[in-house]
């Protein structure tokens, strides 16, 4: 939802041309919406389904969307710019427990709100693009266990890429925890957080 | 391979009914082997891919299972019977931390072993079936965790859910991690158990 209305004082069957862009607007917010939900749990999720998630036919959903790969891009796309914004407003520095602490937790969010997408994805888009868009964070969370394994906040002892696995195979895990409804939303970021943490300590 | 062999003093080219036996095992061996080691990684594997890691012709498949969901059938009894008798070795009692450690190092070989099986199973097996085959093994587990909270040897104050999935994670994030050159097999164990006990510390 943008929270565009149509302009008060129009009578009902008139549609001026800003309310026309207006609906255009909440069409497309809807159908991404969707389809970002329905992708984020099952990456074959038709453009049916989605057009009757969204509340719009589906001639509507094609006169926004050309192919379904173009709908596919645009949620790709948005995740990705998403993801990009929510981890430049997490602060790295300072103590690393905490630092990886504020990250599990926006990345949680992430990863439930995204979950299977990245497999939808990997339909439309590039390979090099996809590594670009998952090597980022990677690298960020690398850099991060690095400071900490030098100052004996996390076990040195393992490999540096089995504490990346764990790291995700956690935040995983949780979101297909909430799915089969053995955790709640509420409860994952605190249990993913302190689980990790404890399971990484050094 | 069952270390069956041709009778010695048989010539080339005649081969007895005993010798026909012990090729039919062979192959039967070589066909399930190759079908537990091709639909753990790929549970839409083929079965003229599997015919030919078998090193069989499809004919030959074809004579010993009438249709890809008998062989899926047998490859999926015989994880379950493996699984079972494997977790029978299990000494489940002492310390619940040396207890789940020695859990832990045989599941990471089972899952390991058997990866996306429950995938490629849950296409030819009744749900029901499914679901006894998936509850003991978690059972089991559930009344270890439930003994070591008792006692302070893990958490008492995460869900007991949430810790079973934590396992069930960290072992299939194992696998993944080893597919993916990041950790090898060898190291895996010893990984999966002490990154899950600190996970669950108390």
């Amino acid at each position: 939802m943008t929270g565009a209305e149509a302009a008060p004082g129009v009578p009902p069957g008139a549609v001026p041309e800003a309310g026309k862009r207006a609906d255009a607007r909440r069409n497309i917010e809807a159908i991404v919406e969707a389809a970002t939900r329905l992708l984020a749990v099952n990456p074959d999720a038709s453009v049916s389904e989605i057009a009757k998630v969204a509340g719009v036919g589906r001639v509507t959903l094609y006169g926004h969307f050309a192919t379904r790969a173009v709908l596919v891009r645009e949620v790709a796309d948005r995740a990705i710019a998403q993801t990009e914004k929510a981890l430049a407003g997490v602060d790295f520095d300072g103590d690393p427990r905490e630092a990886l602490g504020r990250l599990l937790e926006m990345t949680w969010h992430l990863t439930h709100r995204f979950g299977a997408l990245v497999v939808a994805a990997s339909g439309v888009m590039p390979p090099e693009e996809m590594r670009h868009a998952h090597d980022q964070p990677a690298e960020r969370v690398r850099l991060l266990l690095e400071r900490g394994r030098a100052r004996g906040s996390f076990d040195a002892g393992m490999p540096i890429e089995w504490q990346v696995s764990v790291i995700q195979a956690i935040l995983h895990g949780a979101s297909a925890a909430v799915h089969r409804g053995e955790i709640t939303a509420d409860e994952a970021p605190e249990l993913v957080r302190n689980t990790t943490l404890a399971a990484l300590a050094g």
